[in-house]
C-alpha cells in the first residue's frame, strides 16, 4: 500500500509548495474542519473581517507571490467573495478559491440545509463561479482528489487566473495518496517547433528593417512571466520603450530609454507624434482595456505591430499560433543582434522626458497653499524607495500614482480594468504580507520576525469606506503599511464623470485618523493630517512615518473637484461645462 | 402621439407606486445618469458604503415595506451585491436590483471597456444573476421597456423574490410611453375554481374530524400575504398554535393559544409529546430549512399535515395544485365553523407555557454576576415595545432573540436559512428607514421629520466587523437604532460547531463603542458597556437608551463559550467533549 495523507493536508501542502505561504478567509460552519489543517501544513491563516476583503487580500498576495489562496464557506461566503474572484480573472491574478461545502450525504440527499435556497440544489454557486474562474472542481472521490487538485492548480498557474475548489466537510480528513506531491505542479514545457524559430526570424527581420522601432509592454508580462526578458530586450535594443499603467514597475524604470506610460490622445503632442511616427511597435503582454489604454487611444496600429501574447505572436494582424510567450521572448533575446537595429539620433528623442524631467521640490512652492494634484505626485516621488510596494486605488489616487516617478524595484498597483473600488486596502494587506513572507524565506528567518519592506497605499475617502475593516487585519498581523487617505469629501472620480454637485456623490464624513484606535491598535499608530504644502513637507520629513513600523496613516485634505491631469481632468472639464449648461452631454468615459 | 417620459422616470415612478420610497446603492460610472432621476421621482437616495451592504439594506427595507430597491454599477457593483441578492432569494425578500450598464454601442461593439473581463462579453453578470433572481431583463428598446419593467416587477411581487434590471446608460433618458403607469402592477387575481372549493371542503372536513388539531405557521406567510388570515384562523379556531423562528412576530403572539416556536427535538418532552400527539397539523407558509426547523426535527409528519403554500394545498402528501394561498386561507376562514372543532381540555394543554411562563427579573439575580445567555433574553424581553423592529443576527444573538418573548406588533428578524453573517446591520438600516417612511406616509408628514419607532439590533462582534461601516449610514440618515453588541471575543457560534479553542475563530479586538465617533456622529451618541447583571440593569433603565433618538450602542461583555440553550448548547456540549477527547467526531450541524 502506498503512503497516504489527509485530503486537506495534500491541498495545503501543495499550495505551500507553489508559494502560497498564507491562506486568507473567514471561518464558517462548512470550512472549519478545513481550517484545522492550514497552520499544521505550514501556512499562515489570515482571518479577514469579511469574505470580499479576503478575496481582495488573496489577490494582492498572489500578485506579489505568484499564487494566493482563500477559504470561504458554501453559499454565503463564496458569493460574498465572488467580485474579488472576478477582479482576479479580469486582471490575471492567480487566486485559488477553496470553498468548504456540506457533506456529500447532505448534497446527495438534497437536504434543505442552511446556506442554500432551501430547494436541494447545491450546484448553483459552482455554476456562478465557472464564469469567473479558469478551472473548477467539486471534489467527490478521494481516489481522484489529488489529481483533480493538481489539475486545477496547474490551470491557475498556466493562465494566472483564479480557480475554484469545493471540498465537502466529510472529505477533509479522507485519506488520499501522498505520492503526487513528489511531482511538482509546473507549467507545461514549451516545444521548440520550427514554427517558433520561423516566427522569431520574421520578428527579427522586421526589427532590423525598421527605421523607427519602439517597444510598448503591458501588465500581462507578469502573468506570462516574461518581465525579465522584456527588461533585457529594452536594455539591449535601446529603443524607446513605453509601458501602460498596468505595466508600471515591471521593469527597471531608470533605463535611459524608458519613457513612462504612453498616454495616447492624452499625451503631449510631441510624444504622440514620436509614437505615431514609429514604423514598428513590439508589444509584449497586451491588455488594452479602455482604462489601461487611455480610451483605446494608446493602442498601436495593428499594421505596424508585433504582439507577443500567451500562446501566439501577431504580426501585422496575422496570427501565428502555438508560440508561448516565454519561449518566444527567450529565443528573441538569444538571437537578437542589437547592432542591426536602427539608432535614433539625439534630436529625434529630445522630446522624450520621463527620466530627465525635473520634479518640483518644496522650495518651489508656497507653503500655505493647499495641497492639490497639480504637484502632489512630484512631492511623493522622492518618498518612494526601492523595495516598496506602491498602490493607488481607483479614483484620483490611482490616476496620480500611475504617473508618479518611482525608483527601480518598486511594485506598483494602479487601476487597470476591473476598477472595483475598495479593492486596494485589503490588497495592500495581502501584498504586504506576501512581501514579508518572501523576505523571510529569502533570509531564512521565521515569518513575521523582521521588517517587511514598506507598502504605501494611496486611497480616496470613498474607497476607504468600502473595506475599511481590513485596517484591523493590518494591525493584527503587524504589517508595515502606510495609508495615505485622499480626503476629498466624496467620490471625486464620479463627480468628474457625471454629477459634479450631486449629493449622490457625497459620502458620510468620518474621523479617518481615528481608525487605528477604533480597530484595536494598542500602541497607537502614527497618524498625521495635512492640508497645505507646508504641512505635507513636515509630515513627509517625519522619520516615524518613513521609517517606522506597523500601520501609519496620513490624511490629506483636498478639494472636492481637484483631479490629476489626464483623462480625469478632461472629464472634469467637460462635466463643469455641462453643469454650467455649456455642453449638452456628458463625455463618454475614457 | 401619446404622452412620454424618460425611461428612468418610468422605472423610479413605478417603484414609488409599489412602495419603494427609498433606493439604496453606491454610485458608479455606469449608473450616475440613473441616479439623477431617483430623488426627482420622489424617492430617497441612500448611498451605502459598499454594494453588499446596500443589498442587505434593500433586503431589510423590503421585508418591512413589501418592496426594496438598489442601484449598482455594472460588473464590480452588481457582483459585490450578489450575495445579498442570493439571501433575498433564499428568504423571499422582494428586492429589485437595478444595474447601470454600458451604452448599447459599447456592448454591441464588444468594446474592451473597464468593469469587464476585457473580452467583449457583457452577458456574464446577467447570467450569474439568473441563478439568484426570479426574473431578469436587459433593457434594449424604449418601445418595450415599460412593459419589460412591469413584467419583471410583477414577478418580484408574485414570488416575493429578487429581480434584476439592466439599464444601459444611453437608455436612461430615452423617451418611453407613460401610459403604462396608469395601470397598477398587481398580483394576478385568483380564480375561484371548483377545485378550490373542493379543496377547502376537504380541509374543513379533516379539521372537524380531528380530535387533536394544531396549527404551525411559518415565515413564508409574509411572502404569501396570508399573515392576517392566519392570525384570524388561530384566533377563531383557538387550537394550539406554534410558529417557526421565521414566523416570529407575524401574528399577535399574545393570543392565549400561541405557543412560541416549536423546537422539535430541542423542545421539552411534554411539548414534543403534545405536538406529536396531534392528529392534524395545519401548516401555513412552510419553509423547513434545517436552521428554521431545528435540523428538520420540527417538521410535522406529512401523513397528518395539511400544508398551504404558494399555489397548492398538500393534504396527507397529496398535492392539490393551482390553489393560491391567499384565496385558500380567505375561503377557509369565511367557511370556518369554529363550533365544529374539537376542544382541548385544560389538562391537555397545561404543559403549554409560552405566554404564562414567568420571566426572570433583576431582583432574582446576583448583581455582580457576569452576564450570560441563561437569563439575558428574559431581561431584554420587557425592554421591547409594541412597534419595535427586533433583529437578532446569525450567531448567539439570533438564537437568543428567536426565543425571546415580545409584545404584539413587533417585527422580528432572526436566522432562517441564508445566515450570511454581516447581513443584519445593514438590514437594520434598511428596516428602520422603511418603518420611518411608512409612519411618515401614514401620518402625512414628510420623510424623516418624526420618530421612526425603534429598531433594536442584537449582533455579535464577529458579525459586526463584517459590515460595520453601515453605522455611518445610520448616523447620516439619523435613524433610531439601538445596537446591542454581544462581545464574546470571536465567532462563538463557530466555536460551538468546531474549533472551540482554535485561533481561526478569533477576531481582532476592536473598540466597539468608538464606532459613533469614528463614523462621524457629531453630537455624540449614547453608548454603554455592561459586564454584570447590575451594570445591565442600569443600562436598560436609562431613558437615553430606551427613549432617545438616533444611534445608540450597548456593548455586552460575554464569555467566549457562552451560548443560548437549544441547538447551540447541544453543539457546544459536544464540541467541548470532542476537544477533551471524549467524543471522536463533531456533531452534524442542526
Amino acid at each position: 500500500m502506498s503512503e497516504t495523507m489527509k485530503l486537506a493536508e495534500y491541498l495545503f501542502t501543495r499550495l505551500g509548495q507553489l508559494g502560497a505561504g498564507a491562506v486568507h478567509g473567514v471561518p464558517g460552519d462548512f470550512n472549519l474542519d478545513l481550517l484545522d489543517y492550514v497552520e499544521p501544513s505550514g501556512l499562515l491563516w489570515v482571518g479577514n473581517a469579511n469574505e470580499l476583503n479576503a478575496g481582495y487580500a488573496a489577490d494582492g498576495y498572489s500578485r506579489i507571490r505568484g499564487i494566493g489562496a482563500l477559504v470561504t464557506t458554501f453559499g454565503v461566503g463564496e458569493l460574498s467573495a465572488i467580485n474579488a474572484i472576478a477582479g482576479a480573472y479580469a486582471e490575471r491574478a492567480p487566486v485559488v478559491h477553496i470553498v468548504g461545502t456540506p457533506n456529500r450525504a447532505t448534497q446527495d440527499g438534497r437536504v434543505t440545509v442552511h446556506h442554500t435556497f432551501n430547494d436541494g440544489n447545491f450546484r448553483r454557486f459552482g455554476q456562478m463561479h465557472a464564469h469567473v474562474t479558469v478551472a473548477q472542481t467539486s471534489l467527490r472521490d478521494p481516489l481522484t482528489a489529488p489529481q483533480e487538485i493538481d489539475r486545477v492548480l496547474q490551470q491557475c498557474l498556466i493562465h494566472s487566473r483564479p480557480v475554484y475548489i469545493e471540498v465537502p466537510v466529510d472529505l477533509v480528513g479522507a485519506p488520499v495518496r501522498a505520492a503526487g506531491l513528489k511531482t511538482p505542479v509546473e507549467l507545461p514545457e514549451p516545444i521548440e517547433t520550427l514554427a517558433v524559430s520561423e516566427a522569431i526570424e520574421q520578428v527579427l527581420a522586421k526589427l532590423y528593417a525598421a527605421k523607427r522601432p519602439i517597444i510598448l509592454f503591458d501588465g500581462e508580462c507578469r502573468a506570462l512571466n516574461i518581465s525579465k526578458d522584456v527588461r533585457s530586450i529594452a536594455e539591449t535594443t535601446k529603443v524607446p520603450t513605453w509601458t501602460t499603467a498596468y505595466g508600471r514597475g515591471l521593469i527597471d524604470e531608470s533605463l535611459p530609454n524608458f519613457q513612462g506610460i504612453y498616454k495616447g490622445a492624452f499625451d503631449s503632442e510631441s510624444i504622440q507624434s514620436f509614437f505615431n511616427g514609429a514604423d514598428l511597435v513590439l508589444v509584449f503582454g497586451p491588455h488594452f482595456s479602455t482604462t489601461n489604454s487611455y480610451a483605446l487611444s494608446a493602442k498601436p496600429r495593428p499594421e505596424i505591430s508585433i504582439v507577443f501574447s500567451d500562446t501566439e505572436i501577431v504580426i501585422d494582424g496575422k496570427v501565428l499560433r502555438d508560440i508561448p510567450a516565454r519561449l518566444a521572448t527567450s529565443q528573441f533575446l538569444s538571437q537578437l543582434d542589437a547592432s542591426k537595429i536602427a539608432q535614433y539620433s539625439a534630436s529625434d528623442v529630445q522630446s522624450l522626458t520621463w527620466n530627465t524631467q525635473q520634479l518640483k521640490s518644496f522650495s518651489d512652492i508656497a507653503k500655505d497653499e493647499v495641497i492639490s494634484h497639480s504637484s502632489l505626485w512630484d512631492f511623493f516621488a522622492p518618498f518612494i524607495r526601492s523595495g516598496d510596494i506602491v498602490m493607488g486605488e481607483t479614483g484620483t489616487a490611482g490616476y496620480g500614482v500611475r504617473e508618479m516617478r518611482t525608483p527601480p524595484n518598486v511594485r506598483i498597483f494602479v487601476p487597470v480594468t476591473w476598477l472595483s473600488i475598495g479593492y486596494m486596502l485589503p490588497a495592500a494587506q495581502g501584498a504586504a504580507l506576501a512581501r514579508r513572507q518572501m523576505l523571510a524565506q529569502q533570509n531564512g528567518t521565521a515569518n513575521g520576525e523582521e521588517k517587511s519592506g514598506r507598502t504605501i497605499l494611496f486611497i480616496g475617502d470613498g474607497s476607504l469606506q468600502m473595506t475599511v475593516q481590513e485596517i484591523s487585519t493590518m494591525i493584527k498581523h503587524n504589517l508595515d503599511i502606510i495609508i495615505v487617505v485622499l480626503n476629498n469629501d466624496g467620490y471625486t472620480i464620479e463627480r468628474a464623470i457625471h454629477g459634479l454637485k450631486e449629493s449622490y456623490n457625497d459620502v458620510a464624513p468620518w474621523n479617518y485618523l481615528g481608525a487605528p484606535g477604533f480597530f484595536g491598535a494598542k500602541a497607537g499608530a502614527f497618524t498625521a493630517q495635512a492640508r497645505t504644502w507646508g504641512e505635507l513637507e513636515k509630515v513627509l520629513a517625519s522619520k516615524e512615518l518613513s521609517d517606522g513600523t506597523g500601520l501609519r496613516m496620513v490624511e490629506l485634505i483636498m478639494d472636492r473637484e481637484d483631479v490629476p491631469k489626464g483623462p480625469l481632468a478632461a472629464l472634469m472639464g467637460r462635466e463643469k461645462k455641462r453643469t454650467q449648461g455649456l455642453e449638452p452631454k456628458r463625455m463618454v468615459i475614457p
